[in-house]
């Protein structure tokens, strides 16, 4: 270092002026790619860029939690003290047990004296794929197999803390919930990307259920040495698909066979339409000893600005998630929690889920109409409470002009700012959801989020303006729609 | 694998049956240490361990957050839609105002036209350290030098993640806040002990600020070639030190000499008495720029579990910051985040800083008198809400069992423990905030936490059954008692 005199008093003038010092440039390289990435799709779609737009971009409700629950929370918070301070790391003893109540049947967990699982025995149906168990009435422990968190992200975060090491290849189901990404590379992870296929078909309305995995690039991603960990969502954002106990299985069988950890993100689990039924992955032969089941209040109760979620597994897998839980945020806010557990207990005999149900599939039959009106073809959702619109048909006049990040972007980044402008309705960009160099996979396709209390009939009527911009190739489907 | 027909269908008896699968027995390293520690002190010296204790352990309050924050915003949560549904990433705008209001002159921060940052020059004071630097009226911007994260611990976690490479040393000043270690470890980073010294003093009590940092050890390890971060905490979290200015400006030599990253953790920023002055280590010349400062809205209005803290510091460490952050958590807690932007907008006109500081000089003064009737030696703390003890009167009987857990544990766990079932009262050994093999410069203290209303005066009564126990030699001190 050099010291000179100056006007003020002595300076000191370190080597930081010869060379740039190892903290102000270098963030860690964990992060680079992110920091590198540029504008992400938040940035670009929100409501801040478009203020008087209907928003059918990020997934929140425009509703309040459920009255028989907030009301009783409020006065909850007004007069106890605990709502104010620190819950258990783990979680409230209210809201663990509430969860145990809810949630044990659909995992038909394993007795306690099934010993099954530590001597890797899995149970095969007559096709030779691993079954899913019988009902026990074993009930999940809440001291030892749920952890609760802030948010369904931290728990993904935190089991990817638990168990990721340097180098290990994570498993993503393109499109994905962007998160996973970096909740793999913050811990070290690799993402390796296997594209969902949709239906060849032509048709204006496809079952979501028409997507299909690409088994064979699948098993041989699965295969690799290095993979260690997949991450699956049912029902699926932005697809909608709700995996079948047949998929499940056949996933189930390259899991065992290559030893390999999920995280299952089920936090729709509550959102299926069409008498699709959930059905959890730890409930597959073979499976509970190697998923961590993800939860969520917000999606469960409309509260996504709670951040309360949760992760479900065996003690040997949610005992090192929650080893990593403490001390990433320690514990979860006490007042959101305890209202979770609140929406639990009271959630059967207010009838809550089918009622929820019904209207998010009234939305769902809402946002169809007006999407079968203008003729753009779409995936019909079975589950989530997204539209996939395959917006191929959109053409974007010549002298439109898109800003430069977003004309850097796929084409679908194009359609959505052109929607946002002609339309001023907020729609989402698959390829946000696919790795950078797989746009080809998702470009055709954007996002609508229907869990919008009367917002849709307004989207659909701004939609409009975009009709004199359909291409006449895709039009006939028109006569083709889906109607419920 | 093998195949094998039994009774009930066809069964698959995988490999597992042979090894250990990689899941089920491989935890990621990073956390290898923390699942083998065994029982940590939190489990040891809770309530549900000690159900009838005067619980003078964990430190949160048992009282609520001020009725004019808390009313207000019961029925801002019962009207409003936004309340209940995702925040932005990086905070509510109301509350980074909030925050920018409250905070910014504190940093004194450089003007904007003050390049000198990039540049890594350093005004000098006469004594040739590093000088605060004066007022300058800039205001933190909301958008690029503050981020909102659930709980302070997420700041931390989050600033860790965005900067430490695997093998990074991090240097931790003990006794410290326990959650440093892991949020260091889980991100590659090796932390490395410097013990603060305690007054050699044998006086009953001692003010916090003798305890002195071990400047020779602290220099030869940020001095390190691998050395990248410090975790500082003024006031300190358990001693009550508020650090001088000057032993800021020395600390500031040093981390400017070595190029150090500091993670400041200044929750307690509210909280000194004594007409002592919080003054935050980035408001030093050549801090600014390497600082990270944490605050939490928890320790600010009582309302530890509400979960909102948050990181402020320059764009260049803010940014990577709010990109760990992102993908960490997302976002936090509405409700509470809402409430904190309330309490920083109405605590002025409240005069609500001053009372509450009233408040804590008294519960910190009515634990003192208690101590001095009892003739235990402690250190008066000038910030925070902990009085440290020195417990090594205490004799504990012969014939009094300690559980085999607590025994293997340091003395310090032996002590708490032994009040914990004579006195009924919760207090935590000051071990727990040292390194394991360090035991031996925190053993004779124990941690009791004053930030509990009406609750002292019966921990005295109780506290009471130990006096038999206190052996001669050190009862003299009574005498030389501190009084206010």
């Amino acid at each position: 270092m050099r010291f000179c005199r100056r006007r003020l008093g002595w300076r000191l003038i370190s080597t930081m002026t010869q060379k740039p010092t190892r903290f102000l440039t270098q963030p860690a390289s964990r992060i680079h790619e992110e920091l590198n990435r540029g504008t992400d799709v938040w940035t670009f779609f929100n409501q801040g860029v478009f203020p008087t737009a209907v928003n059918l971009g990020q997934g929140f409700m425009n509703w309040k939690p459920p009255a028989f629950l907030l009301d009783r929370l409020l006065e909850e918070a007004r007069d106890r003290v605990d709502l104010h301070h620190y819950s258990p790391a783990r979680g409230r003893p209210r809201l663990l047990k509430a969860i145990s109540e809810t949630y044990s049947a659909s995992f038909h967990k394993p007795t306690a004296n099934n010993t099954d699982m530590f001597e890797g025995k899995v149970d095969l149906d007559a096709t030779g794929l691993p079954a899913q168990r019988p009902q026990s009435g074993e009930k999940l422990d809440p001291m030892s197999e749920i952890v609760v968190t802030p948010g369904a992200n931290e728990a993904m975060y935190s089991a990817a803390t638990a168990f990721l090491e340097e180098g290990d290849e994570v498993v993503l189901l393109e499109p994905f919930f962007d998160q996973y990404v970096c909740e793999a590379m913050y811990n070290g992870g690799v993402p390796v990307y296997v594209p969902m296929l949709p239906p060849s078909s032509e048709k204006h309305a496809v079952s979501a259920n028409e997507w299909q995995f690409d088994w064979d690039l699948l098993e041989e991603k699965l295969a690799s040495p290095r993979a260690k960990l997949l991450f699956l969502n049912t029902p699926h954002n932005p697809i909608g698909k709700v995996l079948s106990l047949q998929e499940l299985q056949r996933l189930a069988a390259l899991c065992i066979k290559y030893d390999i950890l999920v995280i299952s993100d089920e936090v729709y689990d509550c959102l299926t339409y069409d008498q699709q039924e959930h059905i959890r992955l730890a409930s597959i032969s073979g499976m509970w000893e190697r998923t961590i089941t993800i939860g969520s209040a917000g999606k469960t109760f409309a509260c996504t600005g709670w951040r309360v979620g949760w992760a479900i597994g065996p003690k040997h897998l949610i005992t090192p998630t929650m080893t990593a839980h403490l001390r990433i945020t320690f514990t979860t806010n006490s007042i959101a929690s305890e209202g979770a557990a609140l929406g639990l207990e009271l959630a059967e005999q207010e009838h809550f889920f089918e009622k929820q149900r019904e209207e998010y599939a009234a939305r769902r039959q809402e946002l169809m109409t007006a999407l079968d009106h203008l003729g753009l073809p779409y995936t019909v959702p079975h589950g989530s409470y997204f539209v996939l619109v395959d917006a191929r048909s959109i053409r974007i006049p010549d002298d439109f002009e898109l800003p430069n990040e977003v004309r850097k972007k796929a084409r679908d980044y194009h359609i959505c700012w052109f929607i946002g402008h002609v339309c001023d309705v907020i729609v989402l960009p698959a390829t946000a959801f696919y790795a950078d160099n797989h746009a080809k996979h998702g470009e055709r396709f954007i996002r609508f989020a229907f869990c919008k209390d009367n917002q849709l009939g307004e989207a659909a009527r701004r939609l409009e303006k975009v009709r004199a911009r359909l291409s006449y190739q895709l039009r006939p489907y028109l006569a083709q729609s889906h109607q419920k």
